[in-house]
């Protein structure tokens, strides 16, 4: 269920979402860190973060889950 | 075992069976967190759960398990 | 390794058995958890067990070792 | 990586000639979990070892390293 | 999400100018261990490091997230 | 990104170089095993490496590093 990067799809149109909406997101990656910051961008390997300012690459492979943060 | 997304499969029409019905479902990802809520709905990369009215994506990738909550 | 349902196999055959023989078997996630039940069908992406009337799909790309239970 | 299995590669030799020779391995899973056993058969999903007279599938995509028990 | 290599992608341009301007980036892995140095190349299995003169091959696959350092 | 085995690949060469070199090198694995020894092979699935005359099967999709031990 992961070699697809299809711009249909509602998880990546969901995403796609916050990004023209520029909502702040929580993400959570099987390291148990959790980031809060704006997805600037997506593709079929990375979600990218701006975290108060700096630039972060979360791996899909290793992204638990992404909501709007509270 | 992880490129098809077949509507047809009993896994993916559990899931659907979830959504139509509203079900309260329990989700538990490998970084341990669990979460309870309803299936919105599912697509190759993720499932989409309401829970007390935010929306969560949960990647399929860090899904450990899904059954109806107790 | 993972994308390949072929009935064929013996590790599909060997869970297949599990289910016509009603054996009541063992699963360990990535999470840890352990869960002892009855496996009611099988596909590509995950395993669906009953555990004392509940229903439980645990994901097979989470999946450890299956064993019949002591 | 993850998709072929060709009995020709030398990992899945390496097996075969442990099931051939009956050698006790020792493996470790992802979970942490050491078992120690005598391999029955590989396919491409699965690692069957028999323990102590059981039989437990553990799940390639678990598996964190095989060898030869000391 | 994890079988292609196209430099056409942000995530890997984005690597790519980690390298051209030899930036200092942290790489976390699912280890836990934070990693701090130049990027030497990248590839589809790995990003290679060079950290205080030693080289280090991350895998990919453990790899959670890369960011220019602080 | 995971199932190319192109041995033009930067990080295929350079686990070649280590065989070739006969380089002691580190692996760590996702279960937070270490372990040094000499690579004698590697292939799609596994990178197998001598531990004082012992010989470990390390899995690819455990592998979180490859490095030359100090």
């Amino acid at each position: 269920m992961a070699t697809e990067f299809d711009t249909g799809l509602p998880s990546i149109r969901q995403v796609q979402t916050f990004i023209r909406d520029q909502n702040t997101v929580e993400i959570k990656l099987l390291t148990g860190d959790v980031f809060t910051g704006i997805v600037v961008w997506q593709d079929i390997h990375a979600i990218c973060l701006s975290i108060e300012g700096e630039t972060l690459l979360a791996m899909r492979a290793a992204l638990a889950y992404i909501k709007i943060a509270n």
